[in-house]
This record gives structure tokens, sequence and C-alpha cells, in this order.
């Protein structure tokens, strides 16, 4: 029996997506919560890793389980046995066939950055003290869409099976208040690649780099977006998407972790 | 030189607020941050406590410091020396004799229910699964304004110096989707009176007791809301009121934990 499950994780306190022994990680605790439901070992894949302190709001999963349950309970059973900051927001019969990686045509990740400290947003956000230019790096940003060579945004040891060619339907940056939000909406993407494309655009906004060297970066090996990584703290896949899917999410922020503020100062 | 200090708090790592030795607070860490930016011990007064678990979105303080330093200045600063989940809003000279606590004459706070599992909210909400009546609740809540002895609802032993008899001036349980916020504004509060209340109204959601039994609590020693006490994670300090203050916050939740739902179990 073949379940799609969609499920939404907060990173922090995981070494990624990928189960690996000795290390907590949410494939292992998919795992563990099904094989428990079960009785038997079950089989779970996921559309694609998600690093260390990466967050999701939807990544997508096939599960192969030894026998059929409703979507409903299957949810509410495992919810039950998964720990708090791990939770399934839905589940499918789907057809045998069905994989979450090899039929994913495309993957959404949203990037957040916050120019304002607050007590309960920083496993969310990147916090950003610097004052950033945010013009040139939202024509940065836009300057991303199309098919480009990423292999300057990425580890080449780590992705020697991946073409670094990568399609970007989606290239976007936006200021929501105090966070500036980076959309990037692909067929695939390596190891580390948005992260790294966040460090530059920050770098630019920072005035570190200029546009003519962020937009050199695109094909040409440099040794700059590894330094200028940004940190998986501000990074949510937030969708994957499948043939006969459109995507249309509004670009606003995964969380709202700001809520309204006091205000400040009065005597 | 007398600042008045508001800030936010995220408690889930902190005893509470009260400085102690061996347990890290809120208070302890702000006295920590203040006697290292000015190199010399700092008095810092809180208007109240919050005990262990409970969040701020605006605790205020008084700070005596041995020097003066403009109040953004003294923000920036201390707010370079806490953790990330403590965080200065603002600060202000005052008149010597301002105190935060003794001045205060009232306080706010704001308890959040959550009736869906999120991967994000388990440390902002109490999670109740069961299904709750929320007619009941909202006119038990209702029920609370006005002076009434709440004895039932703390524990008498460690409030032997405080009148039992509060003036609550706002008591009101309202849905904001899958939450159900409890606001409490009132003269002052009893060691655990929110967590107590709140288990209380959610035990009446649930059935286990009546509009009835729930009435009969006020003033009639019961050991029922010791044994309902909700906990910590959902409860958040609002604001603190002083004279020619207003308080104007609108009832909506401290945290959209939530944001945006992925459209769910598409094939």
């Amino acid at each position: 029996m073949r379940y799609r499950i969609d499920l939404e994780y907060q990173g922090t306190r995981y070494h990624g997506w990928q189960g690996q022994e000795n290390a907590r990680t949410v494939q292992g605790e998919l795992l563990r919560a099904a094989r428990e439901l079960f009785g038997a070992a079950v089989d779970v894949q996921g559309s694609g890793r998600t690093d260390a302190g990466v967050h999701a709001i939807c990544q997508v999963a096939h599960l192969e389980a030894p026998r059929a349950l409703p979507g409903a309970r299957l949810v509410r059973e495992i919810n039950d046995l998964l720990p708090p900051d791990i939770n399934l927001l839905a589940a499918r019969r789907v057809d045998d066939r069905f994989h979450a990686r090899h039929h994913a045509t495309g993957r959404s990740y949203l990037y957040q950055i916050s120019r304002r400290r607050t007590a309960f947003g920083k496993p969310f956000v990147w916090w950003v003290k610097d004052s950033l230019a945010i013009e040139p790096m939202r024509r940065a940003a836009a300057g991303l869409c199309g098919m480009h060579d990423f292999s300057s945004f990425t580890d080449k040891r780590v992705e020697k099976d991946t073409s670094t060619k990568v399609l970007l339907q989606e290239a976007v940056l936006a200021e929501a208040g105090e966070l500036i939000l980076v959309r990037l909406r692909g067929s695939h993407f390596l190891r580390k690649m948005v992260r790294r494309i966040v460090g530059c655009l920050a770098g630019l906004g920072r005035g570190e780099i200029s546009e003519k060297d962020f937009a050199a970066l695109l094909g040409a090996p440099s040794p700059y977006p590894a330094r200028a990584t940004a940190p998986p703290s501000g990074l949510f896949l937030e969708e994957v998407i499948y043939p006969g899917e459109t995507f249309k999410r509004p670009l606003s922020p995964v969380l709202a972790i700001d809520g309204p503020r006091p205000e400040k100062g009065r005597p």
C-alpha cells in the first residue's frame, strides 16, 4: 500500500532529512513512528533531502505500508508517535508507482532574512544587522531566473552525479516588514545552493560585492559563495510540485513570528 | 540613572523571571548582561514574576545603571550580550522613583490553546485534542470579570501575603482560526492563577465540569483547579499598565505561528 504523505517540520533539532546512523533525522523519526504503528519496517522516501537545521512547511514523501489505513487515521496515528516538531499534514493512497523524488518536477524554497532582533524569531530567520541595499539585491535575484550553471553555488565534490545546470522558474526577493523574503523555485536544487545564493545576495546588499561580481558568479568558479553561505535557520522547503499541479502559493512570511508589536517605550 | 526597559522573551528555556542561584532565569540574564555592559553590578526589578516556561511579549522592568547611556544604545548594547530568546524592545530614562512593580496598576495575560497540531507551534500553545464546547467556555470566562476571590485558583501556601481578591477588568475568550485565545487583564495576579483558570475553562469545554461547577469555584475551595492547571507554554504576559496609560491591544494571536497553510493531500 503506497501513500503520499505531506508533512511539515522545524529542522532546528535535526541533522537534516536523510536517515543516518547515530544522528536524529526527520526521515529517521518517520521510519521509527511508522515501524511502531505497523509493527514492521516501512519504507519512507522523501522528495529530496533538506540539510541540518532547514525547515519544511510542505515536504512530500511516499510511504510503503504493509496494510491499508484511511489517510486521516494514518496522519493521526503517526503524529501521535512523532515528536512535536514534525507533523503530518495529509496522507492519501497513491498508485504503487508514485515516487516522491523521481516524480517531483519542481521545488520551491523560501528564505527569510530578518532586519530586526526578536525574542521568538531566531530559529526561523537569518538576523542581518548590517544595512542592506534592497534594489540591487532584487535585481540580482531576478537575474537568476532561467537556465544557468550554478556550479559556483554548490559543493562540486558532493554533486558529482547531478547536473549543475538548473532551471529556475521563479527567483524573487521582496520585503515584508522587517523581513526580506527570497523565493527560488526550480526543477531541482544543488546542495546548499539556496543558502549560497542568499549569502551572495546579502553580500551584494552589504556592498561586499558588486552587481557585476554577482552576475559573474553564474558559471565561473569562485570561492566567494561558499564563504558567504547563509545559515540554515532561515530556509524553508515550501512546496514540492508534481505533474498536473500548479504552484500558486503567495509570497509571504512562512511564519509571522512577530505578531502585533507592543507600543514601545512609554514612560 | 534609572531606566524603564520593555522586553520580550520566550520562556521555554528559563526557570521563570526571578533570579535564582543555579537556575537560568530571565532576570539573571539581564543582570549578567547589564553587569558586563557597565562593568559593575546593576539592579534590575521586574513588574512581577513569570513562572518557568511562561513567555512575555512586553514585560517591564526598571534598571538602575551607574552611568547614563542613550536609550537606543542601551537597548542595542544589552541585546548584543543577551541570548537570542530575550530581547529588549525599548529603554528610556525615568524618574528615580519609578518602580516597575509598585507602580504597575494592571497586567494583561494572553493564553493560547490550539486545536491543531503544528510542527512550529508547540512551544507557544497548549495542544488540546479533545473537542471543546466554546460557548459555555466563553460565558464562564466572561463571568470572571469584576472583583472575586480567586483563592481556589492559586496556591495559598505561596500567596500568604497577597490578597486573593482580584479585580479583573477584562476576561474574554475568543476563537482565532484553530486557536482559542483567553485574555485576562486585572489589577494583580496570583501564582498560577491564569493557568488554573484556563485549565478549568478547558475542563468545562470538555464537559468534565458544568457551568455551575465552574461558577462555584469562585470563592469556595476546591482541589479541581490545581489538578487542571494548563501548561506554561501557552501563556504570555502581554502588557503591564502604568498610571496614565490605556490598554488598547487588539485580541489576536501573539504569534501567528501557523502561517499560510499548504493545500493538503493533493494526489
